[in-house]
C-alpha cells in the first residue's frame, strides 16, 4: 500500500539532518521560521538534479540524497559561508520506502555532517527530481565572490578535478580503469564539498568559484565575473593516481573539462600568497596552484609542448547535446 | 540556435522581479547575499509545480510562472509573513524563447506586485517543472502557525473557495460553466495570494493554514494541528456568484473538497471576535465565519438538512489517483 503524503513526510523527513537551536518551526508547517545571527548575512543557493540529465537512470537513491545537497553546499563553500538550514523539494514517480530510506540515509548523513537541518519541503508526483534550498550564513562583508580578482592573481585549485567525470564515465560504461575504479566511482557518486576549507579562505582568496561545470570553464566564469582572462598550466593540474593512471593525456582533459568535482577554484594576490602558504598549508588543505589571471581577454592552456587547443569547455544545459 | 545557459539567465532572469536595497548579490554568482532586518525571523518555503500533475499539459507559460510564485507566497501570507526573495528553479525540455518571455512575465508582474526580489535560481533540462523558494521576514514571536487554535475557536476562510477547482475542472475539459468559465479559469490560472491580509492577522488569528488542498482537507490539517476536531457549515461557505451558477450541491463540494483556492483558513478566539470584526471588516477583507473547532476529534459538515458525508478530503500526492 503506497505511502500517503503525511506518512512520507512523518517517516522520512521530520527529522533528517543536524538538531539546530535556530530553527523555529521546522518541517511540517506551511513554511519554517529559522532565526538569523546579528551581523551576518544570508546566503542562499539552490540547485536541481534531474534523472538522466544529472546522474543516471537507476544511480544510488543514497548517491543521489548525497549529492543532492553536496552540490548546494558546494556552492555556499564557494562564498566564504557556513550552511545551517535546506529546503528538499522532491519530485517521486512513486513513494517506495526502500528508495527513500536510501536517499534520506545519504542526505541526512551529509547534513549531519556540516551541521545543515532540513527544515521544509514539498514532495510531489512526477519524474524523479530533487532541487535542494541550502541557506547559511556569512560575517558580514566577508563573503567570497567570482568577480573580486585582477590580473596577476594566482589561481588555485581544490583536490583532484576530473575523477568525478572519470567516475561518470564508468557508471555509464564509457570507460575501463580496472582497480581504480571503485575510488573514481565514489567521487562522483559522493563528491566532498569544500565547506570547511571555502570558510578558512574568507581573508586570503580575492574570488571563489565552485567546480562544477568543468575546471576550465569555471576558472574562465571566474576570470571574466573578475575583467580577466586566464592562463593555466596543465604541467600542474593536480591529478589523483586513480586519473592519473588512465595516461596523462586523458587524464588532464578530463580534469579541465570534465563536471561534478565540487572542488573550489580560487584566486590570491600576490601579496596575499605568502600567508595563504603559511596559514593554509597546501599540504594540510589539498590545493595546487594552476595558473593566473591575465589582462587580456583570452583562455589559455600550456604544458611542457606549448599551447593546447581546449575544445570542451563546460557543460551548459541547453546548448550541449543531451546524454 | 538555442540560448545557452548563460544567455537564458541573462536574458530572462537578471533583472526579474523587484529591486531591493537589502539584495547584497543577485542572480549570477553561486549564491545570493541578503540582509535581513533586526528583531526579524526568517521565513522560509518551496513548492514544485509538475506539468501534468499540478497544471494541464500545455498550459498558458505566463500562468505558470504567476501560479509558481503565488503557491509560495500564499504559504508565507499564512505565516503572517512579508515576502522578500525568490530562488527559482525551472527545469524545460528546451529553452523555447516564446514559452520563456511568458514564463517570466507571469512570474515577475506578481513579484514586482509583492516586492519581491529574484535573487538566484537554476536551470536545467527535463521534464517540465518549476521549484520556487521563497524567503520573507516576520516580526520575531509574531509568526501564524497551524498549531495554535483551541476548542471553540471560530473558523473563517478568505476569498471564494472552490473556484480555482471549477477552473482546472474547465480547463481539462470536464465541465462546463457557460457565462462564467473565464472568471473561473482565471481564478485557476492567476490565483490571487492573500499577502496584505496573512500579514493583518497577525495578533488576531489564533492559527492559520493556507488553502492549497481543498478547503476541508486544511481545515482538518489546522485542527490536528491545535488538537482539536473541525465542524464546518456548508451553508455558510462563501461561494461566487460562478460557481453557486453550477447549483448549490455542485458548488459545495468543489469549495469544500476541490484545491488551488489560495485562501488563508484560520482560526480566531471568541475573545478576540469583536477586534477582528471591528479592525479588519470582513466586507473589506473578503473573509466569511464557516464554522469552528471543537474538543472531538473528529471532522463535521452541516447544511439545512443535517449531516453531509465528505467522501473527498482533499488531494494527497501518494495515495490520490493521478490524473
Amino acid at each position: 500500500m503506497p505511502l500517503s503524503e503525511f506518512e512520507l513526510i512523518e517517516r522520512y523527513f521530520r527529522r533528517c539532518g543536524a538538531a539546530r537551536a535556530d530553527v523555529r518551526l521546522g518541517v511540517g508547517d506551511d513554511a519554517a521560521l529559522l532565526e538569523t545571527g546579528a551581523g551576518m548575512t544570508l546566503v542562499a543557493a539552490v540547485d536541481t538534479l534531474v534523472e538522466g540529465v544529472h546522474f543516471p537512470p537507476g544511480c544510488s537513491a543514497e548517491s543521489i540524497g548525497h549529492r543532492a545537497l553536496a552540490v548546494n553546499l558546494s556552492d555556499l563553500a564557494a562564498m566564504g559561508a557556513r550552511p545551517a538550514w535546506a529546503l528538499l523539494a522532491l519530485t517521486l514517480p512513486s513513494a517506495a520506502a526502500s528508495w527513500l530510506e536510501g536517499f534520506t540515509h545519504g542526505f541526512a548523513a551529509l547534513a549531519e555532517a556540516h551541521q545543515v537541518a532540513l527544515v521544509g519541503g514539498d514532495t510531489t508526483h512526477g519524474p524523479l527530481a530533487v532541487t535542494v534550498t541550502l541557506l547559511g550564513q556569512v560575517p558580514a562583508g566577508t563573503a567570497l565572490r567570482r568577480g573580486g580578482a585582477a590580473q596577476g592573481d594566482v589561481l588555485f585549485v581544490s583536490g583532484t578535478p576530473g575523477d568525478a567525470a572519470a567516475g561518470l564515465a564508468l557508471e555509464q560504461g564509457r570507460l575501463a580503469a580496472g582497480e581504480h575504479s571503485e575510488y573514481l566511482r565514489r567521487r562522483f557518486l559522493f563528491p566532498t564539498p569544500r565547506v570547511a576549507f571555502g570558510e578558512r579562505l574568507r581573508g586570503y582568496a580575492s574570488a571563489c568559484i565552485d567546480v562544477s561545470d568543468g575546471l576550465l570553464a569555471d576558472a574562465v566564469k571566474l576570470a571574466r565575473a573578475s575583467g580577466c582572462g586566464v592562463e593555466l598550466d596543465a604541467e600542474r593540474l593536480p591529478l589523483s593516481a586513480a586519473l592519473g593512471a588512465l595516461g596523462t593525456r586523458q587524464a588532464r582533459e578530463l580534469a579541465l573539462a570534465g563536471g561534478d568535482d565540487y572542488e573550489l577554484c580560487f584566486a590570491v594576490t600576490p601579496g596575499a600568497l605568502g600567508r595563504l602558504e603559511a596559514e593554509l598549508p597546501a599540504a594540510q588543505w589539498g590545493y595546487a596552484r594552476i595558473g593566473a589571471l591575465c589582462a587580456a581577454p583570452t583562455v589559455r592552456v600550456r604544458d611542457a609542448t606549448g599551447e593546447l587547443s581546449v575544445a570542451a569547455t563546460g557543460y551548459d544545459h541547453f546548448s550541449a547535446p543531451q546524454p
